[in-house]
């Protein structure tokens, strides 16, 4: 991969020449949300590009990149395809690279370099797409089985199903929310002690609220109502990744989620990255799906052997006294299912997708001990056990004032492919 | 209730002056859809009138609705709120009344009546609302019970919780359809014998395809993320009622749905009405709900007496030989949870809803026989009995061909506010 001219790209950076992920910006000069790419500690606005240079030498046959630049959301873009985003992607690769073949647009181009060119301190992110419809899934294998074994023992760890279908749900498509955004401690009703069902609920602030480290897929379109994607087409259907933290209320969630699933405990927010990782991005990354010695259904049969990606994954809690610790570390590759799975499955019945559709992967965990976990609710056993953090502190469940920050990548130093930060900050149910 | 001069209004129509339902529209002239009211077997083009006449006599005060009223769905109208349905309805009810105070707008205006009073069998209905999320909630009483009774035995029939909170799911936005919209019967996988969960899944089309009667929600208005709505504030949220068929795979339901609940067994479609019921239109039709004797948290007490409607439902399954059987006869006041306590649940961590999001009642039975249920699966015990149709001929399930029509109406002969159908027709996953 070539150097890029953009000043100061950290080694460790993320955002390197060959990433370039998408997201929607707004700045000082205007405040109406639109489209950006992110390369080092910088973005480079592509509608200020798009107004003030000759896009057609750069993307030589591709209509419509003005317009869908200008969009408030990642939309348009998204359903213009897999080859154009393959095709932007490599032309602004090229505008940012030391050996770019236009150096007159941009490198050499110090106004617009100025106006295009923007610290990302100095920006506000959006949420990068409009969202019709968002689907969790339950794919982390280590993850389900961890959880089942706290709950039903190990010889029922797994329910029937697990091994033969991607298991999911549908989430609140409203409350998914960009990085940064507050998270209120959400009020539920909740039995104080499981074993006594006949007692009555209460309701209060959640007791046991969580994280969940997740890596979501954006859909770049969708299918007709009644036709399913078939697994070898479903690469073309995703426009690219974030990462998703699925916040959850345990002690609500235990209660309502039988017989119809998770409910309250989900729906009062989830956080993803704004920056999204195009899907040929992460081609570089791949790695083998956690092994299924079950023989699965026909739809289902991928006839690859790499079909997830090996991201490196990390969740950090800051406390309020401002100290940070690494409380997790695991890989994205600790998938039972591939999203191309997920999507041959969620149509097999003729569901509609649309473009802009969110699926969650599920909770990530490694196979190994506390420290690859993904979620609170596993790291303590379920509150049995403390977590140790920095600054003599420890956790169960999170605490108001907790900071969550989930990050990933992969790639060598200086050619790295990641998500930057997805955070979120927990406030007071009484604020 | 005065009469109107609309030729040829049935006794029996749905659509008395009394009940005025919004819906969206295209017809030979505009083929953009856009907004009307039903009344008897023809529609008000609202675009129509709104640009061809002056409304501010008889909707004084009110801006924006000429904008309204051209849009693709309800949800501008829907926005305007509580205050503004109720006033543009009683001005629509005036102008169509045989008493009118403004004549010279339509009534002896035979160069507008022509171009803005269509016969409903020439124009096209469409979705009346842009869904951001669709949530279905289990607020049936009898159809819970005797679902539970079937799977669990009358002892555990209701889970622990149900008599505490109005138990619900998040379902599928995108595969909402508008009446008339032809269902293609879902592959999906199945165990074919449930006690047998050692035996592999197989993928084929549903064996077990069912209706469900419910009633449905649209909300026309939001809450802030992070803030509940209050039981008692609930009713300034809804815009109006439809009737709801929530199509339910059961074979693959059973298989799926532990424990994050159903996703393929529902995604594939739910029909709803065309015709949006204003809230105000149902206010004289209030009834009890079912009684619950258990107490409850102070979020969920709406503190009166008559919190649901008594409307009557009927289902209606017609045979691809073309006779009709009505299987099923019930009320919407046999739901145990009312709309408002639905909307304090949702929100009571904190949810965000927004305009158009749709609420499900959850399958409506009676408490009476076979003849008062909602279902295929009540009515044949989980396939185990049979429905008797016209025709010589039975079902457990529905067949290919099938077609699935719900009614609802209340009020006496010549004042009905009731719904017009709720249809849809099966063909084969194979088509």
């Amino acid at each position: 991969m070539a150097s890029s001219w953009v000043p100061d790209i950290s080694p460790s950076s993320d955002f390197s020449l060959a990433n370039i992920p998408f997201g929607i910006i707004s700045t000082p000069d205007d405040a109406g949300p639109h489209v950006a790419v992110a390369i080092g500690s910088y973005a480079l606005d592509l509608k200020v590009l798009a107004a003030n240079a000759d896009l057609t030498q750069v993307f030589p046959g591709l209509n419509g990149l003005t317009e869908a630049f200008s969009q408030p959301t990642l939309n348009a873009f998204a359903e213009m395809g897999r080859t154009v985003h393959r095709q932007v992607r490599a032309g602004i690769q090229d505008l940012l690279s030391t050996a770019t073949t236009h150096p007159s647009i941009l490198r050499d181009n110090d106004s617009l370099r100025t106006k295009a060119l923007l610290r990302q301190s100095a920006i506000k992110m959006h949420l990068p797409m409009s969202i019709g419809d968002y689907t969790d899934f339950y794919a982390g294998y280590h993850h389900a089985y961890a959880v089942g074994v706290m709950f039903r023992g190990p010889a029922n760890a797994l329910q029937p199903n697990y091994l033969h279908l991607p298991v999911g749900y549908h989430g609140r498509a409203s409350s998914i929310v960009v990085s940064g955004t507050p998270v209120r401690r959400p009020v539920g009703q909740i039995l104080l002690d499981p074993k006594e069902p006949q007692q009555p609920p209460v309701t209060a602030p959640s007791r046991k609220l969580d994280m969940e480290l997740e890596l979501g897929c954006f859909l770049a379109r969708g299918n007709e109502m009644g036709r399913g994607v078939a697994v070898g087409e479903a690469d073309e259907y995703i426009f690219g990744y974030v990462l998703l933290n699925d916040w959850s209320a345990r002690d609500v969630q235990t209660w309502e989620y039988v017989p119809l699933g998770p409910f309250n405990g989900k729906n009062f927010a989830s956080t993803i990255s704004p920056w999204v990782v195009l899907a040929d991005a992460l081609e570089p990354f791949r790695a083998r799906a956690v092994e299924n010695a079950t023989e699965l259904q026909g739809y289902l049969r991928e006839g690859r052997e790499e079909s997830v990606f090996d991201i490196g994954l990390e969740v950090d809690l800051t406390t309020a006294e401002g100290d940070t610790t690494t409380i997790g570390r695991t890989s994205s590759k600790h998938l039972l299912w591939s999203f191309p799975q997920m999507i041959a499955h969620h149509t097999l019945g003729g569901c509609p997708m649309r473009t802009g559709d969110l699926l969650g992967s599920g909770t990530i965990s490694g196979p190994g001990g506390v420290g690859e976990r993904g979620s609170l609710l596993e790291m303590t056993e379920n509150g049995k056990k403390e977590v140790l953090l920095y600054g003599m502190d420890v956790r169960t469940f999170l605490k108001d004032g907790d900071t969550v920050t989930l990050r990933g990548f992969c790639g060598a130093e200086g050619a790295r492919v990641g998500f930057g930060e997805c955070r979120g900050r927990i406030y007071s149910a009484g604020a």
